[in-house]
């Protein structure tokens, strides 16, 4: 149950370096690759000749090149031509829109004439040269929606995170969740408190003392398909936290692209924009290391959860005051999906 | 096919030692913890809240606390607490009847109303000081059936513990099986052969000669619904076998509980009780290694006889002489069965 | 899909050296082993007794013992004894005629009564004392039609092979397909062209220049059910190429014996015969490591290829004249298919 007709994060720049890149998105099995002008480009992963998976051949002249029998695919799904043959009657591969852009490339899995570049929701801090950005990819398997739910829910840190980012006064301080258009956004506020680990590292890494009172803000957004951008900070304490001068505080950007595979799996692009010492590489590793480790705290819990849930269909689950983030969050998503059955129900009438 | 309103072992003490144990039992996924007595607790392993597998979480003044979101379960299945919440409203989970007795932890899988405390069997080596246990725990994929057959008929020990326990002799020796009430009862007696490699330890053990012509004896003795407990033993031939004097004979009870997992899975919890030499944790270790290397050789026969059961469900297996003591307690097992079926056509009437 | 009233390899003789050997072949479990002639002997690999797999027991004075309870099988399918038991009224096995000739052993998995030794192809290069052998075994998880297509489809060593025997003149060249009685011929012939590096190592192997022009032949020929044998070779270009006199060539026989496992998996028995320095056990060795490692390369694109054709049962493949080889391959399977379907409907009439 994912809507097609969106953009989604397909996979990382550095992942298409050298070779094609074969990946499962929205069910639909995509060779992805980059075509004569490097621009990347995007058909179904089959070979019209026998079948075989053109994820394992190889780019040449900016062609993908079957690496079975040598058919040469064109990015527009058009056999380009095979040794000792005429393709023109070939059958032709779909074709999926494609777009690169702030440092990921983006597919679009449903009807391609519908594809809108417009669509693409404008990430500011990508194209800033006083941002930095790190992260990194898991795959999951559970349901994308269990994923925009924690995401959308960030009580779990207090339990899922206790030894980084989670801390008690989370669990205490209450949430708000809010429409705005299409937007989901969640937040939650908790002044003069200890800051946890991980932002004790941050406020020493940005030169301001660690061990003195914060306010801590959490500011989750939902965009439609199943992307969540988390404000994050902390300014010391009484100086008007989020508000307050960029001197006294340290914040960030938590970034997660969820791009379903199957119905049960996803793959989970994570990262973090800061707009502090962008130059400093060391600390980006640093920190994506720390925001690895973090949210690989997460996958065990995901995963068990969807057995659970897929062994006892029959049990409603509760939607609590802080689960309203992810339940709106779905019904965007629903409300996408039942959009995207109308048109295919005009279409076929 | 296995009853569920029966006591079956549920886990070791030391796997609760200090953190919730998940485990299926006869298909029902179930958390085990130990609450703010000591008093061990099991209910469902699914948080109420958003579906997560309890068993992930901690304990927390004696109660159950979820990993994900903190949710607070108590032992009877109703939630506690929940930061920020009130739970009041929130659905209870099923709990389950346990007790910890005997060194075990039993679960009753089934109907609560009907668990009593009065069915379990007992267990007089449990409780004696002149006796000793030593044991472990392996999880196979067979159906549990099969390991009654594996234990109501030592024949196979000539050929599947050939190294070991097995002998020729015990293929010649005759079998007899008899019903006492609800027990089924499979014994061999072997006069005036040679101990096999693990009696001769055990004769040394105890010190007594170990080069001598021994009788031996096998009492194997099967109670539902479906524990297997075989006394063993060998007296230095001619002084009576099972009835001859202490001074002379080495004896034990290889002790057997076997737990459904899934129709086509079960816990095998095996371990040997003896009454000589208690103190000696030595020899307990001993006893347990060796035990344990001879058991783990019936594991890959079952698992592969599973899989030819599964795949010819036509061929009727044969039902010899030396198979009436799985014969017999299938019969048992079966009658529990259709007790149970007619209590639930009863109770939907 | 597979025809079952056939001769397959089932085995090399080294797999029943000193234990009985359980291999799946076309759907059926079977349990390979030597009896008191040395003879090899195939029963199903099922105890009548309990349903244990026979290929976990051991071979005793000519017979089969069962590893759990000791029932004796004899070659025929027939209980010979088993220990305090009459076995006479023991329900039978089926036993599958067996040949062990070439250096294989060969069963015959349908109809016993249909076997005819003379339907197995004569293999002149395995009993001659001119010619050497060298070769091995992949489980391959695909269909084995699609190991004949790859076989009778040369092409693909330009693209899957191009470090070794692929060469960029094979697509160059046109290929020619014709039906000899029930065998298909597919052939290939490219002249003046440079020795690609396995041929190389083989001319230098046979005391020739490596680095002059060479004439390269590859004829493949199919034979039912699924046996590939492929004549290969160089000539130092101009002599005559394939007829070119011995003393200017270097060829052999690229030997591919299929066996079905189950529908969508398959044994590959693999190997060169060659009739050049037959002696030379180090050359055989080098030769065979090298094409083992040549070979694998094929393993992952047919598994990734049959996975595709399960997802995508509605994409009909292309047919091209590369194809050609294949194509008619699978319409002599076909025709065996039917036969089976037509013989199997008279007999049910």
């Amino acid at each position: 149950m994912f809507p097609k007709n969106a953009w989604y994060v397909a996979c990382m720049p550095d992942e298409l370096a050298d070779k094609p890149l074969g990946r499962r998105i929205c069910g639909e099995k995509i060779v992805f690759f980059r075509g004569a002008d490097a621009a990347v480009q995007a058909v179904e992963d089959f070979c019209p000749h026998r079948g075989a998976p053109l994820s394992l051949g190889f780019i040449q002249d900016g062609h993908l090149v079957c690496g079975y029998h040598g058919l040469v695919m064109g990015g527009d799904g058009k056999p380009v031509s095979m040794p000792g043959q005429r393709v023109q009657g070939f059958p032709c591969n779909k074709a999926y829109p494609v777009i690169e852009r702030y440092g990921f490339v983006w597919v679009w899995p449903g009807e391609a004439a519908l594809a809108d570049p417009a669509k693409l929701h404008h990430l500011e801090w990508a194209e800033r040269a006083d941002w930095a950005y790190g992260g990194g990819m898991y795959h999951i398997r559970s349901d994308y929606r269990l994923m925009v739910d924690n995401l959308m829910d960030l009580t779990h840190e207090t339990y899922v995170h206790a030894s980084s980012i989670g801390q008690k006064e989370i669990d205490e301080a209450p949430v708000k969740t809010r429409m705005e258009g299409e937007q989901v956004v969640t937040s939650r506020f908790m002044d003069n408190i200890a800051a946890p680990p991980f932002w004790r590292m941050a406020l020493r890494g940005n030169g301001l003392a660690d061990d003195v009172p914060v306010d801590r803000w959490q500011i989750c957004r939902f965009t439609p398909p199943s992307h969540v951008l988390i404000e994050v900070g902390v300014a010391h304490a009484g100086h008007g936290g989020y508000d307050a001068p960029a001197e006294k505080k340290v914040s960030s950007i938590v970034v997660d692209f969820i791009t379903p595979e199957t119905e049960t799996s996803h793959w989970y692009f994570w990262g973090m924009a800061r707009n502090f010492r962008p130059d400093d590489a060391e600390l980006t590793a640093s920190i994506r290391e720390g925001q690895g480790k973090i949210f690989a705290e997460d996958l065990e819990m995901l995963e068990r959860q969807q057995q659970n849930l897929l062994e006892h269909p029959e049990r409603a689950l509760l939607k609590l005051n802080i689960d309203a983030g992810g339940v709106q969050s779905r019904r965007i998503i629903d409300r996408l999906l039942a959009a995207e059955r109308a048109v295919g129900a005009e279409a076929a009438a």
